[in-house]
């Protein structure tokens, strides 16, 4: 390795620590910390948040990457360098350029404002109060439209904000693609709805903490998700954590009337953890940006996957449905494994997105898209935020929210400064699918060694293609390399259609 | 505020935000860290500590320093400066000068060689291999020399050693003091051995975890400690430790065939803790060096004060006891509160310092200071150390190790460097005593109003007398100004012998 390239990957190095440090002050505020001592975390926080700061300003790292031959055009550098060594730059590139083309006023007014605006918003949404957040909306868009102007020169402002969260996405690829999805979740909502409702009155049954915990003990024992490298704790918003190379925790909570809720919590975050251990960089390059994720959008394809086409499949809970039921005591008492699949794959139009099923789900993130691309573009005023919400709402999943709190209110993502951040949720649904077809390719009788409680084989099938390479493809050359074709729809829609046709027999 | 100072605290507070996620680093690492992630956490530690010691070591700090009239001589700097400002520089330049003294080469050997030590340590006590471990402990006996050596210039290397746990203190002024302490407590000792052994086998009952868990959950919700500024979690070795100026946690263990060691262990922490709790810094010197403590041996006071002097007696378990026995079942099942107080106060002389009794700890301590004093002044030789051990054993405790492993294998502290560290321990139970005394004459009825619960009452006084000023004074001038004298043994042998003459009726 070159002498510039091994100090930019030492320097890198120390900020992958740094990163894991604030990481491990962000779990334990959430899961662990006393009351009192919020105040001076935060300080913990900003501190080391500062210091990843200042490692990657360091006018140090501009003469390196200068002298590796790396520039915003040809970010991966000089051609005495290997294709790992290319990778790395492209991907320490990026983060390098989103770091140092951000004014510091900027970033600090963004830190402020957002700030500011989750507390506004938490109010407001309390309140039932759009009015109040208006103003601090107002605010943050305006700011989003300056970061974004800052991160591109010229183009798209909203391309911008997405490529933080999904590079290469942009409004237009986004736009085509959500518009045949948008028009097939239609449709297979419609012969849903064709058909009577399901009944599965055991969803909200009581089911004590305790025994939830018992439940999920259990379940992360069944995973393939590596318990000597994580953990589950609970939380009152579950999430997913790396806190080193070998420590990635995950979280749950347990609503004791909605006791499924805390099992699929708990899948979905086992799907993002095995992905962030699975990454396995090319020596040289452990725990530095090549141990990252490719998107977010992939990486919601592996909670989804895990949660959804393989966590409410019949192959999953053949096998582990009678050791769930006993487990579950009372609350799945007289429920068979055909009702309780049912049950878990119960599809309704609903209000909130976190909330929502498989088929839903997606509408609710388009219309997230739709109206944060108008926010950003100037296309759509905060003021008519919320009827433009509600004329969505009614038009993509008919039904309408009584209360802005329960409408434009209910998600914290805007308030945060997160725009962009929407659509990896929907991208994460299409990449699930489009993997997994190309995996029934691969491995004969998938289904069926699933039911015989092979976790271990998908696991390895995702490790190898998706997890291993880390941040050295983008999403777009990641799904062509594993699919052989760019991302559609149509894998995801055809997946819907096949489970769903099923369950409700239409 | 003078701007030279307001520089030396704002770096110093980093310093101390540094700290304090170090400390969370250590307590995930002993609490709940993943099997794997040991490695990558070790690095991180170091990261840590490498930004503490960047900071310490700057060129600036020592200009400040001299800009402010602070000299080795004249540590409080110049007259400009107000009392506060004086005591906050005094206790920075103490610190400031250990770092600065010692070259780095140095501090990388000892880090070295005691890591490599207290492997060698660990295996050699589970081997009962003496020989295995002693050229460790040569080169860490040169290493502590050499460091005393850099601490002190000339004078008595050991003193140099004792002045970084307690300021102040030397080995001719623990000689002296420790000399009356050996010949009071063998007498105490003999008085006792003169009576019947107490039979308590209830001590040795079984206690399931779970019991354990819910007995010492119920306990620190009776102690003064605040578990909105704390919390207690299980370890394989209990300790305190401050995570921020409202986050001090304390850890017990569950031994189930010793349940009353549970017990005692967390009511010791939370001595730890509400000292640590209870620093209040002046205005403009919150999370500074003057938020430590004052030494390790007037820590040890407060931990030992609530474990024995409170928490062993009559007065607090008079109360408490009907609830103990309670949740304790079977295990206190036909123990009355009588022999319960005599049980958790019965002395033997035993082997291992960690489970000795109030009586006989001291004199495990000072076997320690008369031999690691000999050690560095070279008067023992390290092959010669098993000898001594068990001739000091027979001589002042009346028994002998039938192992080096049950003998001077048994302590971690050696092969970690920590020579100078052992007297706090005795310290404590001094200063405590003379603490007390002091307590009582202030407190009309102080052990009449414990017995009704009042806790918070010996708390307050601690916390005005000896916690608020934290490092402000060294432990010399805080025992003169709470209790009008120097330290003097016959506080706690006083105490002893009116204790143990009513549960040993001689």
């Amino acid at each position: 390795m070159r002498k510039e390239l091994e100090k930019l990957v030492a320097i890198d190095r120390e900020i992958g620590l740094l990163g894991h440090i604030g990481a491990l002050l962000g779990w334990d505020q959430e899961t662990y910390m006393p009351q009192a001592a919020g105040a001076e975390r935060a300080e913990q926080l900003e501190l080391v948040e500062s210091l990843v700061h200042e490692r990657f300003t360091r006018p140090e790292l501009g003469e390196l990457l200068s002298a590796l031959g790396s520039t915003h055009e040809n970010p991966g550098g000089d051609d005495r360098l290997s294709p790992d060594e290319k990778a790395y730059l492209r991907a320490f590139r990026r983060d390098y350029e989103r770091r140092t083309k951000l004014p510091a006023d900027l970033v600090a007014e963004i830190a402020k404002q957002t700030s500011l605006g989750q507390q506004a918003w938490a109010k407001a949404r309390q309140a039932n109060d759009f009015t109040a957040f208006a103003p601090h909306l107002e605010r943050i868009v305006e700011l989003m439209r300056r970061e974004a102007s800052c991160l591109s020169s010229g183009g798209n402002p909203y391309d911008a904000l997405l490529d933080l969260y999904e590079p290469g996405a942009t409004e237009s690829s986004l736009t085509k693609i959500f518009s045949s999805l948008k028009a097939e979740l239609g449709g297979i909502l419609a012969s849903i709805r064709s058909r009577p409702p399901l009944d599965a009155p055991f969803l909200s049954r009581e089911c004590p903490k305790e025994r939830q915990k018992a439940i999920n003990d259990w379940l992360i024992g069944i995973l393939p998700y590596d318990t000597e490298r994580g953990r589950l704790d609970t939380v009152a918003h579950p999430f997913t954590t790396t806190l080193g190379s070998d420590d990635v925790r995950i979280t749950t909570r347990y609503i004791e009337k909605l006791f499924v809720s805390g099992i699929f919590s708990t899948i979905h975050e086992a799907g993002h953890a095995m992905y962030e251990l699975g990454i396995a960089p090319p020596p040289g390059f452990a725990r530095t940006r090549l141990s990252e994720a490719a998107s977010m959008g992939i990486h919601e394809s592996q909670s989804r996957m895990w949660e959804n086409v393989i966590g409410r499949s019949p192959s999953f809970w053949k096998r582990n449905y009678a050791r769930l039921a006993e487990l579950a005591g009372s609350t799945l008492e007289g429920v068979g494994l055909d009702l309780f699949i049912k049950g878990i794959n119960k599809v309704e139009s609903s209000l909130i997105r976190t909330e929502a099923d498989e088929v839903t789900y997606g509408l609710h993130v388009i219309l997230r898209f739709e109206l944060e691309s108008e926010l950003i573009s100037g296309r759509l005023a905060v003021r008519d935020l919320p009827s433009a919400w509600n004329d969505k709402m009614r038009s993509l999943l008919g039904i309408e929210p009584p209360d802005d709190a329960s409408g434009c209110l209910q998600d914290v993502h805007w308030s945060a400064g997160l725009f962009g951040y929407f659509p990896s949720y929907a991208l994460g649904n299409l990449y699930a699918a489009q993997f997994w077809d190309a995996m029934r390719e691969d491995i004969p009788g998938l289904e069926k060694r699933i039911e015989e409680g092979e976790l271990g084989l998908p696991l390895a099938w995702l490790r190898e293609k998706i997890h291993a390479p880390g941040a050295a493809f983008t999403p777009g050359e990641l799904i062509e390399r594993v699919t052989g074709s760019a991302l559609e729809a149509r894998h995801f829609t055809d997946y819907l259609r096949a489970k769903y046709s099923t369950i409700y027999g239409f």
